[in-house]
């Protein structure tokens, strides 16, 4: 970890109140904390944007485990990418619903191309691809 | 408009060469106005999430103008609209293609039902709503 | 389940053959598939939009465990809302970094206080919300 | 313009229903152009993610033209890239704040450079790239 700075920002009054109030209603009780927040997301969207980056993301899956062979399916696709999948999370959301998280780590296009095959299977009813980072490097 | 503030955020050195580089990649020469960029954008997202907000943005439009009666179409909606529609532009990218950019300005519920109305008319191959800002209270 | 509908949809070819294209670059293998994910996506978003309606998310949480009293802080908020709470998955990145993924089921107002005021803690080097669906009315 | 292919996509009679609800929102009255729309709104976002496709764009600002020298240096900045600015369309949006709309015609990474010089100058309260598209290959 770096050696702490501490810069100084021009801003208007106005401009900074409305910059408190909406920090506040996102839960910051730091300003310094929300600024930072704003800087890193802002890097972890370029870090994805290069496509041999070495990133990490989550994967979320809600599907329907009734569907035919789609578990089998599933689990294929999963051990096929076993070196970059690190971890699933599994819940019986219903009856008939399933949400599986999976943690993917790989090339930002590696990952991409994973969390594609996961979320285009036939009977998985919503899908998304979560960008976020090692960690390190912020 | 309002006094000028000087605060004060505390930042890792590491974070803090990251963002100069990024900054200085979108063409920004001063640091305090990357961060007032940054809130301010959220800022407008916000405004844009209340319905009866007073709001202005763009409306980006491509279409042909050999598909029958869609230019028709388009002016009759937008005198509908007229006392919204602030100014339009209008120029011919090709042969067969135009764009059309309209300036519009109302209740943000407003706002997008009319973006809809433009971008959703059979013949339009691209539109798309741009959120911005009445400039008075940023 | 309700039963299956086959609707026509006119399209030009050669937007058909971009289209075709772009989701087998997606992993789909499957034409209809590929626009039942394109709708169900647009239905997610809305449902996020309205504060009252009853939704699941992720939350995406990467920090770093030496940050002092942190660990305790995120345990602390989550007991406070553990009946949102569904399960959580835990993760050493590294050394110094751990990945955490909480499922968050609720009002979509509640899970986003409930993700900001994790996300927000100072230590957490990165959060995001994932929104998606119980599935059921999808 | 290509021949109209008629293509039958398999839908849930319920998934078809909301998909119905939420284009008529939206403006629609036909269910392939909504369809359609959906299409074209991808493969706009696919082009402008390589950096050499030629692509066309509307950038946003709205500035106070009190700040000295901000006026020049956005009318300098435009000369410099006179090949790519189609056209530029100005407001007063009130007597302080001007929207200026300007069209962009370029390599995708030319465009979003140079609509980053004009958002990031000092005094522009908000500015926006907007991407979309020549028409003809859409």
């Amino acid at each position: 970890m770096s050696e702490l700075s501490r810069i100084g920002v021009a801003i208007d009054s106005d401009l900074l109140d409305k910059f408190d109030r909406l920090i506040a209603e996102r839960g910051y009780t730091n300003r310094s904390e929300a600024f930072r927040d704003l800087i890193r997301d802002e890097l972890v969207e370029k870090a994805w944007a290069s496509p041999n980056k070495q990133v990490v993301g989550t994967v979320t899956l809600v599907y329907d485990h009734h569907v035919r062979l789609l578990s089998e399916k599933l689990t294929e696709l999963q051990h096929t990418h076993f070196r970059c999948i690190l971890s699933t999370m599994h819940l019986h959301l219903s009856h008939d619903y399933c949400l599986e998280v999976l943690v993917v780590k790989g090339k930002a296009s590696s990952v991409k191309k994973i969390a594609g095959a996961l979320i285009s299977a036939k009977g998985v009813k919503h899908g998304r691809l979560t960008i976020t980072t090692m960690g390190e490097d912020l």
